[in-house]
């Protein structure tokens, strides 16, 4: 566990109460909307939506389309519905994920499946997609729809591109790049450039949002990543090791693999490919990383992501939001520490 | 200038000699290929072809198609006839290139549109084009025909795309990124794919080639875009400035219009956009690119390209082959120094 050494001479480490304290009335809007918008005669959606959106997520897709979206001048009820939206589709995403991975947890709860099973985890999925939809037409703004609709589709072309690529240790880093585009990347980048359209901004400000979001994302998803195999995961709800429980090659596997002898190949192969893993193997797969830098290399591969994320919004004028947003680059790359 | 510091303690610095060595004997067939091949009795098509063959050139790109395929035991005739297809897309797209840009240099001589006209260039280009797909066709793998096909079409498009974005300065760092995809790095991709391919090697091997030339590709032309504000660039015949006075968007200018003021930003509309350049502008863009760290920022950015493009090859037993690639992306970020 390193110590956060603040940059610039800054007095504290990074921090996105910032982002939380600009957002937080219209996030309450948000929280309110999504309470509302699960509401429904089936019984059964409600109860797992709300076991959903009880479970403690930071709610950051929102929160950055809020935020993208006042850094524009709009605070009116157009962002707010789209970033229910985009909660929806994030816990739509959620929800599905879990099935194909047989995930047990989530957020350190049961996950929707072992509460309710597979079958009611799929079909709310699809409810909270339809109303994440719903939600957007109201909005009215088919710009947003555009960004939001391809943005799912891509995602469901990422899971699929993570599904053929799984359980194969010897997928490139650009292979792995690609699917870290789809799954987390795009959504972040969707939810942001809704901000500058919604707000009726031109193309520039929409091109600097989504660059910022996909970066963003990017740069997040490493450090989760990284996170898995060691870091402060604590706050996260997430056990360290459950990427490695559930076979998932991440970027850390990614550059030990390749770096690595033909012996701890083997051993990847056997634990993540084959699926046999015995006492002692997450110590060994994290020893073995620490070896080749890999953790480090992905967090350093990380602040690649987070510098294109804070340049992206270089154009904005200065301003409380923009800080708050280049801070929250800043915080979520010093999660690692 | 700096001097290049080696790192970890070899006694010299990165060259690209040891990989001009290891292919020196198949890139004499590729050349003398290359002359067999411009042979034509439309006079004119042998006289441009020869003035682009002899320009000088590192052939880099047919170098890396020997390499991958000799990196993978293949020294055949089928990898040379790949390697100069290689050179004759990449000469055919410097011809279409020059004629795009209104170009009247190129590697320190006269474009050839400056000696034949633009539309003997872009014949001539349709002509080596042509070529290219003959002498894959003589290869007889549909495989490495489909890499090679893909390439030119996304190169094409990326093209467009430059030309879409060309002169607007706001154009964020992944939409030039994506430029850099197509019009760099999906040749210098194929042509290192093709060399597995050629050499009969699995899925692996050849997604391992593609990404280390991909990558090297972008960090490539990224260390171009320094160099052309202020580096040692004499090596290459181009002359400090070509791309400021051609009005081209490169990384250097992206950073400083985003991290500038706006005074800088109107300097750069007027110079890039408007095309309005005065005595003393390029010393200007230099000094405000210095200011941001936009030129260092670029290196930088092109060193995370280089560290993917090293991991991309990792998997490769280590050997001279192996090791004169790893050199030669150490050695395109020396060339900054």
């Amino acid at each position: 566990m390193g110590v956060v050494i603040p940059l610039d001479g800054s007095p504290s480490a990074p921090s996105i109460d910032p982002l939380l304290r600009l957002t937080s009335a219209g996030m309450e809007r948000v929280n309110q909307l999504i309470f509302d918008r699960v509401g429904s005669d089936v019984q059964l959606i409600p109860e797992i939506a709300r076991h959903l959106v009880n479970s403690g997520g930071k709610r950051l897709r929102p929160m950055l389309t809020l935020a993208c979206a006042e850094l524009c001048g709009s605070q009116g009820e157009g962002a707010v519905k789209l970033a229910a939206s985009v909660e929806f589709m994030h816990t739509a995403t959620l929800l599905h994920d879990d099935v194909v991975d047989g995930s047990e947890m989530r957020r350190g709860k049961l996950a929707a499946r072992m509460l309710w099973g597979n079958e009611a985890s799929v079909l709310v999925g699809d409810f909270l997609l339809g109303q994440a939809f719903k939600m957007m037409v109201e909005v009215g703004s088919l710009h947003a729809l555009d960004v939001l609709s391809t943005a799912a589709a891509v995602i469901a072309e990422g899971e699929v591109m993570q599904l053929a690529a799984a359980k194969n240790t010897s997928t490139t880093e650009d292979e792995y790049l690609a699917v870290v585009r789809g799954k987390t990347a795009a959504l972040f980048a969707a939810a942001c450039e809704v901000g500058p359209i919604i707000a009726g901004r031109d193309r520039d400000e929409q091109a600097g949002c989504r660059s910022y979001g996909a970066n963003l994302g990017i740069a997040f998803q490493l450090v989760d990543d990284a996170l898995d195999y060691g870091g402060a995961s604590a706050k996260l709800g997430k056990k360290v090791g459950d990427d490695f429980r559930e076979g998932k090659i991440t970027l850390p596997v990614v550059l030990s693999f390749r770096r690595g002898t033909e012996a701890e190949r083997a051993f990847w192969k056997r634990t993540l490919e084959q699926g046999d893993i015995q006492d002692g193997d997450l110590e060994q797969a994290i020893a073995i990383m620490r070896r080749h830098r890999a953790i480090e290399d992905t967090i350093e591969r990380a602040r690649h992501y987070g510098a294109m994320a804070r340049d992206a919004l270089a154009l904005f004028p200065d301003g409380d939001m923009k800080d708050a947003l280049i801070e929250a680059v800043d915080f979520c790359i010093a999660r690692t520490n």
